[in-house]
């Protein structure tokens, strides 16, 4: 039936079938056993997954896994990194810790990797200790003010700079390696006492935990950039990779730092460098103060990481659309975690599970089938950088540009179980805020998830006035990057998360640590999982919707509502600097009202067409028009050098302005510098920013 | 209804109204005046094209112009060039013709320009000639084994290199200067005589006839690359413009080429380097032969050429689609010309204004409405490189990707009045074959001009034995570049042409000359206008069928095809090499296959079922599929550094094979330098290319 729409009856069946006991099961299994990207354990959760996702009762209706030959990066298990402190006659004085201390079995599970710093290259650096801080760029720079920096080692702390970063930073004032922790101030509010603060008395970051990560600026399997790693694809030589750490670097426990920092020399470090330790953060002298028994000692770093080319799996699912086939709506979630990983990703794994469960029985009785096609993705190696869900936007290009609707991210699925959060494309806007008011928040038969998620982040609406925040997907920070950023698929990515009245926590204590455990998520994020349950009910919700409606619920007047508010700031920001290089800011102001008067046309056509009785040619046209409007922003040459950043309105800045990306990171280098050339590149930017939003604006406006 | 497909009866009506008489009046009307890019006879056609298309009785649903502000060159017309022989004292002692001769007063008339090399800069160089040939590469390259070209004019013939290339190869070794002149071999079979031999005896070039041209490598207008030009669009630096003549470069008539090939001094050039000219052309000494009147003179060019901006207007036309408006057939030509432009291009507007003449009436009569959309557009600037179409293609990137089923292209609609002649994606050979057996030959009832063709050009296909030969559009040679390369939109390129047993000319003797006139074309090209009547009837049977099928005219196994002809050329020249540096072509052989066993499955789908009885989402399910077959093949990082090809399939490439351009390049560079850069370029092309064969075969097979 051309016609198909919404069933609101099946939306509250859903609703009311997804179980947090379920979840819940579904978590124990993919937390049995660490499993990390490639790992036997990742291998289990594949084979979990496809047994899910074919089973005759629950399953979908294909089910199949997809490899790619990726580059990853591991410490060497039969010769552990080590980080000591060494004196001037090569006695060993301290030693950092290699793996997490042991509160539950779980940490003791011989598959636990040893923390390191992904993609950082193996060496030897020795020398003295520096405190950089957060290893930002003006951290150097000041640090630089008064010290010599050659042949010294820097510990940083998490926050303020992408993992990379810090090292990078770091290296061209001389500095030979880089260690970095996780502030108690940062992450555990200032608890650091493992006797009775820490987990495993509540969910604070135990003193030995640390914090794993991919040290990589871009996404994306790095020796194949814009090609699917096959066996036989070109790949370029590792030497030639940009945007890791050019010098050894190793995460380390706050216990291990506190060692090290306390006992630095030198002048005090400035007051917003300070932590929660209960000591002076000192600059170094370079090195350790005279008092201190590491007087005239280095910290040595003894890096053994090596990359590996390792076939890494996503498990895909589909259901068929019965009236729609070639529209895809396409829901995923990262599979592989860093050690057991019960947060991030198999939360989101979990609640995934319990959607398809639901959805498939609902498919495999012959109670439903979605007008539109649903896919489903489970990605491998998503910790090393994206790269699961970047190699299937590179091989399946084409096809996924041509005919996806939406993508929506679920992966940490719960934070914490205050509040929903929602980040996406400004048209997915109405169709997420209408699922939240569809769901009641945890333990409630009244209050909706839209109810209580207004109380925790909202905005004033020149549209609609104050409404739930939805953010912007203005990062790479799950896999969403490739789908919204690479090929212009209104994308979303929805959570629990914080109240932050509570805490100032970084992110979840546990995040990538060994305690990132079943245990862990039980006791302190989500007990009885009904958290995970809401998300499970809106995520689902919202996919039904895409998949369902006869008229993709997308507005693209709320993206004109975006566009205002970045023109106004850009408007603001920049409007007289630009005149002052004899460049007009005016033709943005024109671009953007184009925009508004052409979704406001197309809002018209919808409110004045009877769809239902309309000819179906009639309303896909209006939905491709919908469907494709994000991809009208992309732009393959706007940042010729960021990989997968073609997305004018959403791509990623350094400028931390609410604005265009592009205009504001050029602008901003343009003032910096000066030079001729760099405000060439801001017109150019604007220009580009220009033509993509009028190019927008047509495919909005009629058809012909 | 939905289910609206081809009436053959109105294609018949079609073709029975499509008449001569109007074509040449059309013609008579457009070749008043020279109507150069934005001089005062461009606007009058300007004019012209809107009265013609707002025409109430016989228009379109709209027309509109649309302006562009773009970077043209022009002669300075108070100072023109100068090519002079110049003796040790300063004497003059010859002079170059500053303009053609006139035969008729067309060629009085004042707008005619002075023959010029678009986009060569002013200067006055003066050294001594050499010949160089074709100025291609190697032409240079044996030159400078004998002779020191420091400080030389070159003079070189047409042909065998583009008209840039001829000086950016010649300034590497020092020449300072080129001129281009047209041989009487290549153009006039050998005839050189005005007083009995060429125009207006005939339609051989007269000895002062000169070529003008556009003297660059890259399409559209140079300053906004990837940005349409309006007037506040960023422009790039004009030093930063690459692909056009170092060094000042003017074209002259063979009459003066005579003069000064033939005193030219040195050893006699090899045999392939003689022309037609009654003398052995020799190297130069260099310089004149002491035996000349020039011995020891230089030649100096005094060059005032200026670049503008100036304002280029499209013209642009629509018939409203009934059933799928938001499906666009595009057919166009360029309205520029050099001078009167009676062939180029008038003959192909001329066409085309009878094509929208008839199918205008049709519509303004209630009797026909097309299922798609038809967009008709008067390219400006083409003769500067294609500029009004290819910023037209940058305003509205978005809104042509999405939504256009095909280009027709009709620029030059009858080189001559002999066949036949069509190129075109793979996908359309269908459509114009068909096409092309309803249509008669001219002047015959019986012959189509399928059984004239066939027996012009034909190929053995292993699929339909021998067929006329469907060329590749794997060039930039006129308005298709920005649709085919850029967008990927299926598209083609017809007209009338020679019998090549008749002529060896390069291409009509009159072309970019001032000879190009209504009385050349009516008295030598096609007198009675037959063939444009022929023409206009298979371009507007191909564009009616594009725009009314059902099931789009498309079939994906014809693509198949001609990818297994391009495939076997590569495993037979490509196949040891590669292995030799461990690289496999295997992975492309699969890819292949894959793709026709994909086009199979797809024409299995079409054939098995009964599409006007189908849902007519199927239909447009598969429609889209055919549609979007070229834009599968895009990759906007294969070829970084080449403006607008963005086509692996059909890019322009140097290495001469029928075989894929990115790897017939990128191997013959390997193989020249053996540098392991070029071996690591060629694997990534080969990947490339995979990869987009392997996207292509996705968006054929089943859709989820
Ligand atoms: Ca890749
Ligand atoms: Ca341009
Ligand atoms: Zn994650
Ligand atoms: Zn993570
Ligand atoms: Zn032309
Ligand atoms: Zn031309």
């Amino acid at each position: 039936d051309v016609t198909q729409d919404v069933d609101e009856a099946l939306i509250q069946k859903f609703i009311a079938e997804v179980d947090n006991i379920a979840i819940q099961e579904n978590l124990r299994e993919l937390t049995k056993v660490p499993h990390m990207a490639t790992s036997t354990g990742d291998e289990k959760t594949v084979q979990y997954m496809l047994k899910r996702w074919q089973d005759p009762d629950t399953g979908l209706d294909q089910a199949w896994r997809e490899e790619y030959k990726v580059y990853l990066s591991f410490p060497d298990p039969n010769t552990p990194n080590k980080v000591t402190v060494v004196s001037p006659s090569d006695a060993v004085l301290y030693t950092a810790r290699e793996k997490e201390k042991a509160y539950s079995p779980d940490q003791e599970d011989p598959e636990v990797v040893q923390p390191y710093a992904a993609y950082a290259p193996a060496g030897h650096p020795k020398g003295r200790l520096v405190y950089a801080n957060q290893g930002k760029p003006s951290d150097y720079l000041l640090l630089n003010q008064t010290l010599d920096l050659t042949g010294t080692i820097a510990i940083t702390r998490y926050g303020g700079e992408g993992r990379a970063g810090k090292a990078i930073n770091a290296a061209p004032y001389g500095v030979i390696g880089v260690l970095v922790y996780t502030d108690p101030w940062d992450i555990n509010d200032g608890k650091m006492s493992d006797t009775n603060e820490t987990y495993p008395y509540s969910w604070y970051m135990p003193p030995s935990g640390v914090e794993r990560g991919s040290f990589n600026t871009h996404y994306g399997d790095m020796l194949t950039p814009y090609l699917a790693a096959k066996d036989d694809t070109y790949r370029i030589p590792a030497k030639n990779i940009t945007g890791i750490p050019p010098i050894p670097t190793q995460p380390i426990g706050f216990e291990d730092a506190y060692a090290l920092i306390c006992a630095l020399g030198g002048e005090a470090a400035p007051s917003e460098w300070q932590g929660a330790f209960k000591c002076t953060y000192n600059l170094g002298g370079p090195g350790f103060k005279p008092t201190s028994t590491f007087n005239n000692s280095d910290v040595k770093l003894d890096i053994y990481n090596r990359e590996e080319l390792k076939n890494s799996a996503n498990v895909m699912g589909v259901i068929r659309g019965s009236v729609e086939p070639d529209r895809y709506v396409i829901y995923g979630n990262h599979r592989d975690s860093w050690v057991h990983g019960a947060i991030d990703p198999s939360s989101g794994t979990s609640v995934m599970l319990e959607v398809t469960r639901v959805l498939g029985r609902m498919v495999k009785q012959g109670k439903w089938r979605p007008r539109r096609s649903i896919i489903f993705g489970s990605w491998g190696a998503e910790e090393f950088g994206l790269i699961g869900s970047t190699e299937y936007t590179e091989e399946y290009y084409s096809k996924l540009s041509e005919r996806s609707v939406a993508y929506i991210n679920v992966d940490i699925s719960v934070f914490a179980n205050a509040t929903l959060r929602a980040s996406g494309s400004p048209s997915a806007q109405s169709v997420i805020l209408k699922a939240s008011k569809q769901v009641k928040t945890p333990g409630s038969d009244s209050t909706s998830v839209y109810d209580n998620w207004i109380r925790y982040f909202n905005r004033t609406s020149p549209t609609y006035g104050v409404i739930p925040n939805v953010g912007f997907l203005t990062g790479a920070g799950s896999d969403y990057a490739a789908f919204i950023h690479f090929l212009g698929i209104t994308s979303m990515d929805i959570s629990y998360t914080y109240d932050r009245t509570k805490t100032r926590a970084r992110i979840y204590p546990a995040y990538h640590t060994a305690y990132d455990t079943f245990d862990y998520s039980s006791k302190f994020i989500d007990p009885g999982f009904t958290s995970h349950q809401t998300v499970a009910r809106t995520a689902g919700n919202v996919l039904m919707r895409l998949a369902d409606s006869l008229l993709l619920p997308f507005n693209c007047s709320d993206y004109a509502e975006t566009l205002e508010g970045y023109l106004n700031k850009a408007l603001e920001l920049y409007t007289d600097g630009l005149a002052a290089h004899s460049i007009s800011i005016k033709p943005l102001k024109d671009a953007v009202s184009k925009f508004r008067f052409a979704a406001a046309s197309l809002d018209k056509l919808i409110r004045d067409s009877d769809l239902a009785d309309e000819t179906p040619l009639k309303v896909r046209r209006i939905n491709d028009q919908l469907m494709l409007l994000d991809r009208a922003f992309l732009d393959p040459v706007a940042f010729p050098d960021r990989y997968g950043f073609r997305h004018v309105i959403w791509a990623s800045s350094n400028a931390g302005q609410p604005t265009f990306p592009g205009l504001a990171d050029a602008y901003a280098r343009a003032t910096s510098t000066g030079l001729d050339s760099d405000w060439k590149e801001a017109h150019r930017q604007l220009s580009t920013l220009i033509q993509a939003i009028q190019g927008a604006a047509h495919t909005l406006g009629d058809v012909i």
